[in-house]
């Protein structure tokens, strides 16, 4: 099991999400079957798909529709990393690392529309059009998130305005759309699906904080990643960008004038050592107190229990 | 109007769909409905929106299901069209011409992923869930279909029933599934719903055939791209397989050992100078025959006429 003892009342049933997962990488084609296999082989901590279950809890609990939704969720989200690794030269020259560097960019760009694809038939699986609508509205808005990354990267005019922005769609819609259709297809009643989707959205907000901060003052072993990577790639997020604000010369603009070894470590410390960390910890403590507000209106059950505590430790993440 | 007069009583209807494209450009941030307009912008001769509408001709033909099917099957074919661009290093180097070259790849993907998603969305407004999962299945074939075309290029080992398999995922697919989900949404009997998906299908094929054929034998001008272009990306295509197969050295084979354009003109004589064009032709007469006698079994209509006239001109298409 590579399920956390956090989840509380829906954590067993997470072992049917990860027997979807397997029975997915069966196809009959071998060369397919091994790229699903290192795509889709790390395994998450099925946060999405916990949620999912989770935010079902509250209505009828049917696992027949509940888990296809969880396993779509989750493999919307792998597909979408799939996607972030496909390269242009500049990036590459950069210095970006890749994941998926064993395929080509065509070959992993197909490999991701296959896993959209397959999470799109899984969705369908719910017989519920309103939740595949969603699942779809989902998806565009994520891709709009990741435009907007993509065409405002070494972009310093941008604003922590923008930031939110971006990241409500890359990362806070997946979130929402995981609570809100576990809610939807449960059959609750409007008000509470509202506030799965509030709950969900706050919660994704402050999770992609977190992990912008974690990038600078995280540590590489733990994090499987090095610490700066969002720099590398020219992307600004919050921690970066607050200290542009508060420093007219600082060592982000000179990294992206002459991207360097020694200029990258420069601006990561001087982040480190600013109140910049505090400051990010600060607005993630916000989304997570909205968070928690939004499911107020929820009966006060163990299962909303879980999720406070979901919502509390996402703050003290490590990794 | 982009169509033409062949499309008989759904001609007209067209313009429904051409209406929904438009709407479709209309995104509130300016970058996406740019790349939008240059990827949407060409306009295509709306073959597998007309096939969706007439499919529909046999049932309750009802427009408000119908047009969003007929427009997310043609969304899907331009977002697979928009993911081809997606280039490899090794194939640039090959030479090999993208329509997309204003965007970088990821920024291509990213679009790519939005246009999937929108079609995911008209194809959800048809509130069939039979539909959408038809939608989703035929995504994975399609995209199933690009990872082989992908893995075997440059291979001359394959044969020309490979090659089937491979134009079968990555066209014919498409085109059953205009057909069936036609004949879906207008409540139309099994046995004609079987029809309609056995008449796309060999539709299909006989079309890419038909496509391949004229990489080889088409005018440059006529068709908007370079002859040979397919020999070019190391797709080998059923021609370029017949060759192969009657001649133990070939110049093809010799152009993937060394590729130079005088060895590809050559490659490219070869072929025209074969009997090769006229047995890919009498191949390509088998599929439309199968799709004629698949819909011998709908009633006889003008309809079905329009069905079995686009049938044949298929075969005489230039361009």
């Amino acid at each position: 099991m590579r399920t956390e003892p956090l989840y509380g009342s829906v954590q067993a049933d997470l072992t049917l999400v990860e027997r979807t997962f397997e029975t997915l990488r069966n196809v009959e084609y071998p060369p397919l079957a091994m790229m699903l296999e290192i795509a889709l082989g790390g395994g998450g901590k099925l946060l999405r798909p916990a949620l999912a279950l989770l935010s079902g809890r509250f209505g009828k609990y049917n696992l027949e529709q509940l888990v296809p939704l969880a396993a779509s969720i989750e493999l919307l989200h792998t597909a979408s990393l799939v996607h972030d690794d496909v390269i242009d030269n500049a990036a590459t020259r950069r210095g970006r690392p890749t994941a998926n560097s064993a395929f080509h960019n065509s070959t992993t760009v197909m490999l991701g529309d296959y896993m959209f694809a397959h999470a799109a038939e899984l969705v369908a699986r719910t017989d519920n059009t309103r939740v595949v609508r969603l699942f779809a509205q989902t998806l565009m808005v994520m891709a709009k998130g990741e435009i907007r990354q993509d065409l405002t990267a070494y972009d310093s005019r941008q604003t922590v305005r923008d930031y939110f922005q971006r990241i409500s769609g890359k990362t806070a819609s997946l979130f929402a759309a995981a609570c809100e259709g576990g809610a939807i297809v449960s059959d609750e009643p409007e008000e509470w699906i509202t506030a799965m989707r509030d709950f969900g959205f706050n919660f994704g907000m402050a999770f992609q904080i977190v992990d912008d901060i974690l990038d600078f003052m995280g540590n590489e072993e733990e994090m499987g990643k090095p610490v700066g990577s969002d720099l590398m790639q020219g992307t600004l997020t919050l921690p970066a960008l607050l200290l542009m604000d508060e420093r007219p010369t600082n060592p982000i603009q000179e990294y992206f004038a002459r991207p360097t070894k020694e200029r990258l470590a420069q601006a990561v410390r001087e982040v480190r050592d600013s109140d910049v960390p505090e400051e990010s910890y600060a607005m993630a403590r916000d989304f997570s107190r909205r968070a928690r507000q939004a499911i107020e209106v929820l009966p006060d059950t163990s299962d909303r229990q879980t999720l406070i505590t979901l919502n509390e430790s996402l703050l003290e993440r490590r990794s």
